[in-house]
């Protein structure tokens, strides 16, 4: 979910500048841009009276029937070409729960607990028992993140996909006070950055990887499992870790770190008179970051901007909570810190630029 | 949405019988009910206290927070291969109103009032223009159902759309009176079924007319249209012509007749001890049907289950008040009865038997 715009995704077309990185994956960041921009035309002319677009910044946000304190929120994802990688070493248990959470986490960025999910499973040719275990992952995340699979749809359309191809799509619904939506104004200078470590490259960043990394070599070994593997890793939810850390610490905002990293996730919840500092040494990066670095020789920007890079979740908190907040789940550490900014100046540096 | 199960589309999955006319389309009804079994075996070992799945026999309703006599229901759908046709002819800025109009129907069913809606398109390459085109389809159909336009997701795919093709699916998200979700327990011998009429295929049985009409006809002249035109004919809303109906007469169950047609979508709208008797005389049935009911040389069954033959929805009313119901609205007519059934007989008959 991003403000005040409709979500663009494509492992890449979520970033709102050309990279070089994106740009060797083959995905068209201008392109995305335009039709953003075209998206917004649309709900310029006419939106409902029910929408909260303007609150806090964040879209998606609709009032709850009877009830003027409480609103709904939803958002609709998809795995992106995670799944290209699936259905090549035929893993379909995990895809699921990678959609869920990654719904999961970009609701709860507006402090919204999940309700409900519905999937939008596509295939060329439908082979009942893969079609389980893909949705058996939907489900088993749903369950953990106690959150409803209300329904779904599953469709086979043997001229659309090849028939060993998937897509896998889903839309969630939560529910949130009013009051409780983050105001990035809140945030001040001197506010610490507390970062989620994140297991992979979660749903972002795999048209880069599928280009740095052939299929051939999914099967080969790397940090103790194989590359495919290692690609595949479940993008984490993060509700319940947050949760967690309210308990103990005020949360100013949050950002997932999906497509367009750090660099494009972190402004968000920022007033544009602050920018964010981070030190990438307060961090540890999964070798699997290392890795497709190396291979694509990836320039800081590409590799912040294409890659979560060890952070699947930040949270701005008051310094004086950081501690707290910091150790109140496992993994949470201060990587960074909000910083004055002057007009001009980027609003998110990551130390060291190298 | 299907009662008590996960919707299965494709054109053609959702019918759970074989038919020869699916399988000459190159669609697998047996896996269809195989996945649709092993979805339900996750349901049944986990679901969410606040979904109300056995209300009505209908699924996808979800307790409305802070509100006990309120649910949300909410639905997914895909448009289907009627996307190749739209593709293939360049035409963008309906698809998306077949999505929304299908979606709100389908919730309509239930007697919900649509709320919001999110859409997923996916590309194989983002051409801004004509993905705002598509979007626009959404907005504009959103706009006409009075349902908020909530959010979205365009993700470019290269790897899994070839560049001409997308993909497009959405979620409605909707609310009702608990007390008002239709009850098919109500229905009676001696009830009147009224139809409203359909303007084409809709959004079900594109996998068969693209199996009997191929592309280098779709510009051939048909109906004063063009081939391509008739098949394109957009999806109609019925909520407005149902309210209309309500208002003067008792509706005591409503059929979305998409896949599956008369045959598979009127019986959930019955009590196991009521069949319906439809005359098929009593509505005009739009060209394009006979054309393909002559090119396939489709059977009785087949053409009444793979198309909607010219009904798009269906309502079951006391028949003192069939009269009042076919005057609320234009088009609408009575089509058929309810009687009785006894165990073992079919529950839909469609005179004549031809």
């Amino acid at each position: 979910m991003r403000p005040r715009e409709r979500t663009l995704r494509g492992d890449a077309s979520e970033a709102p500048v050309v990279t070089d990185a994106y740009g060797r994956a083959g995905v068209d960041i201008a392109a995305g841009n335009e039709a953003v921009e075209r998206y917004q035309k649309l709900s310029a002319a006419w939106s409902h009276p029910d929408q909260l677009d303007s609150l806090g910044g964040f879209g998606g946000l609709f009032r709850l029937p009877g009830d003027s304190k409480r609103a709904l929120v939803a958002s609709t994802d998809g795995v992106g070409t995670k799944i290209l990688i699936a259905a090549e070493l035929q893993r379909y248990d995990t895809v699921g729960a990678d959609l869920v959470n990654h719904c999961v986490n970009d609701i709860l960025v507006v402090n919204a607990d999940p309700l409900f999910f519905l999937d939008y499973l596509a295939v060329g040719k439908l082979q009942p028992a893969v079609a389980a275990q893909i949705v058996a992952g939907v489900h088993r995340a749903c369950r953990d993140n106690n959150c409803a699979l209300l329904g779904g749809e599953t469709a086979e359309m043997p001229g659309l996909y090849a028939p060993e191809h998937f897509d896998l799509a889903g839309t969630i619904v939560g529910v949130v006070q009013i009051e409780d939506v983050p105001r990035r104004e809140d945030v001040i200078p001197g506010d610490a950055i507390i970062g989620l470590p994140s297991v992979g490259l979660h749903t972002n960043g795999y048209a880069l990887a599928r280009s740095l990394i052939a299929p051939d070599e999914w099967k080969t070994q790397f940090a103790g499992l194989t590359l495919g593997e290692v690609l595949l890793a479940e993008h984490p939810s993060y509700h319940a870790a947050v949760r967690a850390m309210q308990k103990t610490a005020r949360v100013k905002s949050m950002s997932h770190i999906t497509g367009g990293g750090l660099l494009e996730n972190v402004p968000r919840t920022l007033p544009s008179n602050a920018k964010a500092v981070f030190e990438a040494a307060r961090w540890p990066v999964p070798p699997i970051f290392d890795e497709l670095c190396r291979r694509g020789n990836l320039s800081h920007t590409e590799r912040y901007r294409a890659l979560n890079m060890g952070i699947g979740y930040t949270l701005v908190v008051p310094l004086e909570d950081a501690p707290r907040a910091a150790g109140a789940t496992a993994g949470a550490r201060v990587v960074g810190w909000v910083e004055a900014r002057d007009q001009g100046e980027p609003q998110v540096v990551i130390h060291p630029a190298r």
